[in-house]
């Protein structure tokens, strides 16, 4: 018996390993990236799964059309545009998450060895969707706002990927957003060279202070949509989608008929209850509201306890702080030091694929309240400093 | 842009197009594989939903673990045996419908043209899945009870894949079931050869007559089961799960962490309570009742009307029937006749990954009533008359 050969290339979880740790009641977990379970609207889903069962409790219940319930289809193509012309439901395709949206596109679009390329750092699910298909990573150097199009534009001279994976809105990790004017020279770019740009969105709702940006996907032709209700309703529904021409989304359907089918049917159709009743936008508002709190939080306690010893990215939205440490050299030396002080975060290096030494930490401040936040930067302080 | 090489292999969706013949209201569907909607538990579903959102309400809304709810692995665990042993909660993954199962299966272990052997004929989905990964798909020989061992022998004589897929319960397409001695003789090869087996068992409990035989999983350490509820409670909730050794599951589990992250995390609590009720056996008993009495009426019906035109397999469980047509040589010539007649039939050649040409067909009678069934198999006769 022997397991396929990108498997060994991934190594083990160290993922699985700081999950076991958050396990313990006494630890203070930045390493998630898990909503407030508190705000969750459990009560108001709670009714609109009621209200599917009774008036189409059989219909949901039964096999689905692979692309997505028709009508949920429907509302989400009304929230969106794809190069200044209204979005029809055959552009969407409803996927098991957005992480379902990433392993689609890759297992669609990619060869074994061919290039995509990220953003530095970048999300490490999209690592591990890409990898499980064989990609090859190739990072874009980026600024403050994320990708430096001078330096794409060098990187496509050289080579030819099959597309280009960002997140412009609070970028997991580093919480930067990219302005206006970047994504115009970014999609001139992407124009010029005939390059696909794969726009992930998970919380661009989550928008603390600063300005709306448009989506990539409004202003442009080459982009591929990715949004989820994981944030700003509840993951454990596991209900995202994606936006992109028809002839993609066919090509998507394809891939996931063979993948799962379809997605959960009935959930799909209680998701579509919530928004018809009209309460995302009254739910997002909460949400900003607590996680710019925490997200002060955590600034002051970093401030207060840490100090001069890091650099910090403050985020304007999203769920994560990005932090480098200035005495120390690789910040996954200190990780079984900071489990035994009964705190945790995600060592910065999970975020290159290039499998760089770096002292940068991701700290997760939307599901601990401003105490545990404070008292958490105390223990990671002291863990640091041993 | 261009997509993946796989893609442009498996060609254009023939199930899309018969899946939007069966939209008509006029048109008689024998070609999906669909449950009878009638029998869905869904007032028993909305009980188990309403009491997971009255007691794990946020818990049921947060991301989950990928390997599945702990309870649900529990549950599952305890209705399985592995060579005679206990099965324990950590050889036990949850998938996003069994179909999820199979993809996981390909990408975990599959490198590009690997070859697997499937039955002959074999699950349309499941030539889907591993097409998916650019599998080598190479046909076992058969007869009534499915793969014969000493073909089997020979195949691996020459040639070494990275696993057999096989249902050996009422097998789709063609409804056959694998004997007891001729399941031990088939672990007696596979252990011989160090063969890995996947077992796919959707359909063992829709027994109409006959015995129950053990699943090979119990019989032998060479085997990944994969279960699901789709037949038995409902495919819209989309819960599967695989039985493996805990090395297996860990890689699997790996593959996932990137697919989908975990499966919808709500449903599996709300099966984990219509399991706990014990609701399921009583439920399991009405179905085999209504499709037993709708496989009667399928057979007297293409006696009625096809009689000496056909051969046919007569299932003693199972969503389906297959039949030869003697006097035609490719059924697929007879779809768009069928569809004027407004009728609907798998052909066999989708079930044949070696491209071969048939005059067989599938034919589902699990959700049509008698009447439906035998209208159908009335105007299936004209069709194929023309």
């Amino acid at each position: 018996m022997q397991y396929a050969s990108w498997m060994e290339a991934t190594g083990e979880g160290f993922i699985s390993e700081i999950l076991k740790a958050a396990q313990d009641p006494n630890m203070i977990s930045f390493a998630g990236g898990l909503p407030a379970p508190e705000l969750f609207p459990d009560q108001a889903l709670q009714r609109c799964f009621q209200r599917v069962f009774e008036e189409q409790g059989k219909s949901s219940l039964q096999y689905a059309q692979t692309a997505g319930h028709p009508q949920l289809r429907q509302w989400l193509a009304q929230q969106h545009q794809r190069n200044g012309k209204p979005v029809e439901a055959e552009e969407i395709v409803v996927t098991t998450g957005s992480q379902q949206g990433l392993s689609l596109l890759a297992q669609t679009f990619l060869d074994p060895g061919d290039v995509v390329f990220v953003e530095t750092p970048t999300y490490l699910g999209a690592i591990q969707a890409f990898q499980g298909f064989r990609a090859q990573l190739m990072t874009i150097p980026c600024d403050e706002q994320g990708i430096i199009p001078e330096e794409l534009e060098t990187m496509l001279k050289q080579v030819t990927p099959k597309f280009l994976y960002l997140i412009p809105n609070y970028q997991n990790p580093s919480g930067k957003i990219m302005g206006l004017e970047r994504r115009i020279a970014l999609l001139k770019v992407a124009q010029a060279y005939d390059l696909l740009l794969v726009e992930d969105n998970p919380y661009g709702e989550l928008r603390f202070e600063g300005e709306r940006y448009p989506n990539l996907i409004d202003l442009g032709d080459q982009v591929i949509y990715l949004g989820t209700f994981s944030k700003v309703l509840a993951p454990g529904l596991r209900v995202g989608y994606v936006v992109a021409n028809p002839d993609i989304i066919n090509h998507l359907c394809q891939t996931k008929e063979g993948v799962d089918l379809h997605s959960n049917n009935l959930t799909q159709r209680a998701v579509l209850e919530f928004l018809n009743e009209g309460l995302l936008p009254g739910h997002i508002l909460k949400l900003c509201t607590l996680y710019k709190e925490r997200r002060e939080a955590m600034v002051q306690a970093i401030e207060k306890y840490l100090g001069d010893d890091v650099d910090m990215i403050i985020p304007s939205g999203g769920l994560f702080l990005w932090a480098r440490f200035k005495k120390i050299n690789n910040s996954f030396d200190y990780v079984q030091e900071t489990i035994r002080q009964n705190v945790l975060y995600v060592p910065g290096a999970l975020f290159y694929p290039d499998g760089r030494v770096t002292s940068e930490v991701r700290l997760n401040y939307s599901c601990s309240t401003p105490e545990t936040i404070e008292e958490g930067v105390r223990r990671l302080a002291r863990a640091v400093r041993v």
